[in-house]
């Protein structure tokens, strides 16, 4: 095997304990290639495309599926069932890595994960619109492969399907605080992937679920917009771009709702600008209207109100259990880095 | 309703006779927008995007859905049942339209259907790849909306789902002739749709119809390869780019089988610059070893294996009906435009 990139001591101990399984499924995309009799090159291209866009991130979504089933469960997965856990929260981690390079496209960014967006690493450029193509086409071979046998096999298509149209809309920004936090998050499908896995049927469970994921996937969206501004690009593995792109994040709408007249107008004149001072001025109005306790008062209501959804499920467990929402919270409160 | 793209006279006449749903689908597809209080400008953009994309071309796969649902019928569709098979006919032009936007700015394509592509239009640019992913998600909800309860949704969705997968492996353009043809190609699919859509579930009539929709998709391709290169601009409805973008075309295949040393040498320092009077001396060579000629054996040759294969369905018909394929053959052989 060629590895084309080094995953870091912290993934290699998280592929160990809980993703092990990455080295099945790339050998499984790249046979599809190699029953097709595709020339090695092709094949050496795709194995690179899946290593460099998968084993950058935390993992975080992937690793909540196997967690989730095995807090449903009550129990460790082993074997084959934990396989094929692995595998569903894989497929999540490609929706996730198709969606970021198109994404990192579209707005220009320079880094991602701490490396160079895919769409700059030499020989790329807008073929990676294609190599995108080609990891969601690969989750949905993963799909077919291991799923299509289970009752939820048409229910998996559609959550990843609608995933889709959600990160589509994602992406209008002028408009994004308008209308996102009213639908679902792609933070919420590892407890539904897992909900699906574990055999809940009740649509009940589900809406219990959905009134709970909600919430937190704005939490996590507004986290996600902090960052992007606040934490340094070492921490982040990304340079922010929302300022130079214009995008309309809770940073710029809460720092609108507490300006003088003068920060306005200075916000008026540089926001937007693909320029690193005009980003400097934008940045030092945002120091002085102190966004920084402002967002740690936010997520102090946040987590309060999610908990508070949280003990509204019996602490003996029905089918859910507090535990499920605690686990994946904690995955991602207070964290300084990016969570994608 | 604001018309941001008039469609030509003969597209209405289409339109008008067979594919009259489309403002039907476009207000389905802007209410799920509605429906989540975007604003207007936003629902506008998508509805630019509609237009733009879904009525600039000749409509040929969407109009076949229901051309081959009223043959295997024996009559013509009408009411309910005419719309839903249309519906069926406009997703297909869903996933063809997303194709083009993201194969156009893969080539650096300048126009398409006579028009500039997507990404090249004011205002659009990168966002096409966005653009793209709003149509695709259409396609899944006009799909989920209209199709949920029959017992082959999960079939069409797989259907689109793994046509992707073929498309993404077309753009392997220096390895394309090595394995398009072993595999599915989009020209199947308005056969394949109708059969679903028909009632028909016996799986060797599945692989009955495929058998010679494989050869005819191989047939299209060529076809396609050889007006990008050979068919005036104004026919084509766009620049051919194959030369420039050093194609694995079958124009190319042929050339190199029949030049001279001193040919081999000008296509060797010619062939895939991004340079137009590169290009013309390429096209010399193509005129010398008159591939004309050679394109129309071929033709012919796809034509009477294809008949023949047609031949093999019983001619009082079973469930198949040897009408579907000659309907289908007859709207793409020898045509002198691009059928996408």
């Amino acid at each position: 095997m060629t590895t084309t990139t080094s995953p870091s001591s912290e993934q290699l101990t998280m592929l160990g304990s809980r993703l092990d399984v990455f080295p099945v499924i790339v050998e499984e995309l790249l046979d599809v290639l190699n029953a097709e009799s595709m020339p090695e090159e092709v094949i050496e291209w795709y194995r690179h495309n899946l290593e460099y866009n998968l084993l950058g991130g935390k993992l975080n979504f992937g690793i909540s599926v196997v967690d989730t089933v095995e807090i449903l469960r009550g129990k460790l997965l082993e074997g084959e069932e934990y396989r094929k856990a692995a595998i569903l929260g894989w497929s999540l981690e490609l929706a996730q890595a198709c969606f970021l390079i198109a994404d990192d496209i579209m707005d220009a960014s320079i880094t991602r994960h701490g490396r160079p967006c895919w769409y700059r690493v030499e020989g790329v450029n807008n073929i990676a619109i294609n190599d995108a193509c080609m990891l969601e086409s690969g989750l949905y071979q993963l799909l077919k492969r291991h799923f299509r046998k289970e009752s939820y096999y048409t229910d998996l298509l559609e959550l990843f399907l609608d995933d889709r149209v959600d990160l589509s809309k994602f992406s209008l920004e002028r408009y994004r605080l308008t209308i996102a936090y009213k639908t679902a998050n792609p933070s919420c499908l590892p407890v539904i992937l897992a909900m699906y896995f574990h055999g809940i049927t009740n649509p009940e469970q589900f809406a219990l679920a959905q009134k709970i994921l909600i919430p937190l996937g704005e939490y996590f969206q507004v986290q996600n917009d902090y960052l992007d501004c606040f934490a340094p690009p070492e921490k982040l593995g990304k340079i922010g771009t929302d300022i130079l792109e214009n995008k309309n994040t809770w940073v710029i709408s809460v720092a609108l709702q507490h300006v003088t007249p003068a920060q306005r107008k200075t916000l008026d004149e540089n926001y937007g600008r693909k320029d690193s001072e005009c980003e400097q001025k934008v940045k030092e109005v945002f120091a002085a209207v102190d966004l920084e306790t402002k967002y740690k008062a936010f997520e102090q209501v946040a987590y309060r109100k999610i908990m508070g959804l949280v003990e509204t499920i019996p602490a003996e467990g029905g089918e859910l259990k507090r535990e499920v929402f605690t686990a994946h919270l904690s995955k991602f409160f207070g964290s300084s880095t990016c969570n994608w």
